[in-house]
């Protein structure tokens, strides 16, 4: 069954608005077996109707979002009444709900409202809990037609709610099921990946591997028809890639470390030069970090380094800021003010200036200190512009984080 | 001129990733006169060839970007080399370039990276600063396509540096021209902002006016192919709209508290709770934030507060963490801690969970000190999701900077 999205709405190509129904959309509709295999973007306008009657040509169900208003430029609900063939109906108790809810709000009805009372003959009506143009489906003998209104607090609940529903009684028979494992590497480029584990995986039968690049990282998405199948491919991409998977799914870097520092009963505290604070925001996204993380310092001066978290003025004397020795006291103060099990620091070169020729923008330290343990001191280069540098180089501390507080 | 996109990526089509290459893309090139007329999203695959077919069809300008990576999935060099009819060809400098990178990183080449130095015949090649996969320009008689990588990172970049000046110049005779005054404004809602100056700026002549808004904050749009009258607008919003204008065009809240702190000489700290270090973070974005900032806290703990800032555990006991008393002591304490000439201190209830009826989540309260002078406290409530309240804190508390800076 072949799914396709027509996005409506001039302010998407202006840029001006980021298109969320597409994501929205696309990871429901897995979850029933079906994947899009086209969306388009057309301005508010004349296009719509073309762009319906190339996806009804292909597609068995067409998801339309937009243009169910009452203003001029709204013409969804007519163009797909002009493709389908199927006539406008006035729906007087449409209209009166729609009164219902002005009313609530104390607004004045106006004839604009009218048009939002009109169905193609024939067609299916949702209700829009959360404004006032209604959702429609319509069919013809091949395809099906779902109307959604574009705002994403009117669209998201009327999809669940309203056309979810209906299209898992309707295609009840058809709908197949997908099934996916999806991983998150760190430190491993996606070309090792695919040699890694391409031929090994395909050799255990039919199955879609994909990957999706980031600074630093990748997805490696294993996708079939069979659940057995995409398990046991699983299993083998997480034997071979075994640490250098930070976590599965949608799960994110800083979600797997607050999830594993709350199940191991760890705290752990932040002492940041580079970063700039970085590495405690993406923790303290999470909700329930409070629980492990208490203490973060953002020593930017070398004065705050020394002031903060003891660090010997001889030693950056000496090494400078960014060197393993500065990298190493930052964790190891961190860790005694702040009385927390885990300790990590970063001290490097963000850029674009304050490079050298021994000390290059992009060379950064990672320091761990673990009560009881050795510090554990980490060099990597991240050159790149200033703020995916500081993105690395917290992915780079949260990955150690992760992997020492389990 | 009709220009069309094609973002390619099995991953936006699952919804995975979210498309943010349009809205960069369209707003660029509306900065040249033209409009996006069409973008559609084909997985990896057969349907970008399909699809590049289409577009070339329809458009003189066909903006293409992913799939040009080095892994089996990765066709859009092949797909238009296939559509175009130009061979393609290997281009040893391309894999000598690509080998310059990868011994920089330490990393070891293999056979894969090969793909990325083969060349449509007659293309242009566009450097990649950021990645190993350059952009190329293809054209026929009647159409030019530009292919840019896809993560956001390489084809930012690349698309600035290289693509959009090879298109000024090859495009000049037929770009028009169109100028624009954006102003950011913080604390005024869309619809007060409309109805303090449309009328009258629309009084000035033929202007178009567009409003985005986004949490607590909204853009004001003025566009004109008039330069003078757009200025003349443009100086109207500013006197009407005063303090709450926190910064013109691309610059952001950060960009706006760096370049004011550094041109008053003024140094700055912050004591963050709620926020987490997103405050520090977002100042150590910007390049040159090492001349005004040196210190930051992040006391999420009540003893962390009290250990490092000074906060007394009896004003704790008292008031409670998120209160007016704990924010100006908070601020006192990192100002005084620091040095600095003024430091900003957030404490506050990011949820979900954590509120209370007297308390609910998203009150906040921050306190600015200044040397010399009595700190002001300001409570606001911003309830929403977690990292929305997260940076309209941040965003409330860079504000408070900037106008105390200047």
């Amino acid at each position: 069954m072949r799914v396709e999205i027509i996005n409506t709405g001039t302010e998407l190509l202006l840029g001006h608005v980021t298109n969320t129904h597409l994501g929205f959309l696309a990871q429901s509709l897995f979850g029933l077996g079906l994947r899009v295999e086209r969306q388009v973007t057309v301005p508010d306008g004349v296009a719509i109707a073309e762009a319906l009657e190339q996806a009804i040509s292909r597609a068995e169900l067409v998801i339309v979002t937009g243009g169910l208003g009452p203003t001029s430029d709204d013409i969804t609900r007519e163009a797909t009444s002009e493709v389908f063939g199927k006539k406008l109906i006035f729906h007087q108790e449409i209209l009166d709900g729609i009164g219902v809810k002005f009313s609530k709000r104390n607004f004045a009805m106006n004839d604009l409202q009218r048009a939002q009372a009109m169905v193609p003959e024939g067609g299916v009506v949702l209700e829009n809990a959360n404004g006032t143009a209604p959702g429609l489906i319509v069919e013809n003998e091949r395809t099906v037609a779902v109307l959604l209104p574009g705002p994403p607090n009117e669209l998201r609940p009327m999809w669940e709610k309203e056309a979810l529903p209906w299209l898992r009684k309707r295609f009840s028979t058809s709908l197949g099921t997908v099934h996916e494992v999806s991983l998150r590497v760190l430190g491993l480029g996606e070309t090792k990946v695919q040699i890694l584990l391409e031929d090994k995986v395909k050799a255990l039968g039919p199955i879609e591997v994909g990957y999706c690049a980031r600074p630093g990282e990748m997805d490696l998405r294993l996708i079939a028809a069979d659940e057995k199948l995409v398990q046991q491919a699983g299993a083998l991409a997480r034997k071979t890639l075994g640490d250098t998977i930070y976590a599965e799914g949608s799960e994110t870097m800083e979600q797997a470390v607050v999830r594993i520092a709350r199940a191991a009963g760890k705290t752990i505290a932040t002492a940041e030069s580079c970063t700039g604070g970085l590495v405690a925001s993406r923790i303290t996204n999470v909700s329930g970090s409070s629980e492990m993380f208490r203490y973060g310092w953002v020593t930017y001066a070398n004065e705050a380094k020394t002031a903060e978290l003891g660090v010997p003025v001889e030693l950056l004397d000496k090494h400078g800021a960014v060197s393993a020795e500065v990298a190493q006291a930052m964790a190891e103060g961190a860790l005694q003010r702040s009385g927390a099990d885990l300790a990590v620091a970063v001290t490097g070169i963000a850029g674009p200036t304050g490079g050298t020729v021994e000390k290059p923008v992009g060379l950064v330290y990672f320091g761990l200190a673990v009560k009881n343990k050795t510090t554990q001191v980490l060099q990597k280069n991240l050159s790149t512009q200033r703020e995916v540098f500081k993105y690395m180089a917290s992915q780079v501390a949260l990955d150690l984080v992760r992997l020492a507080v389990r």
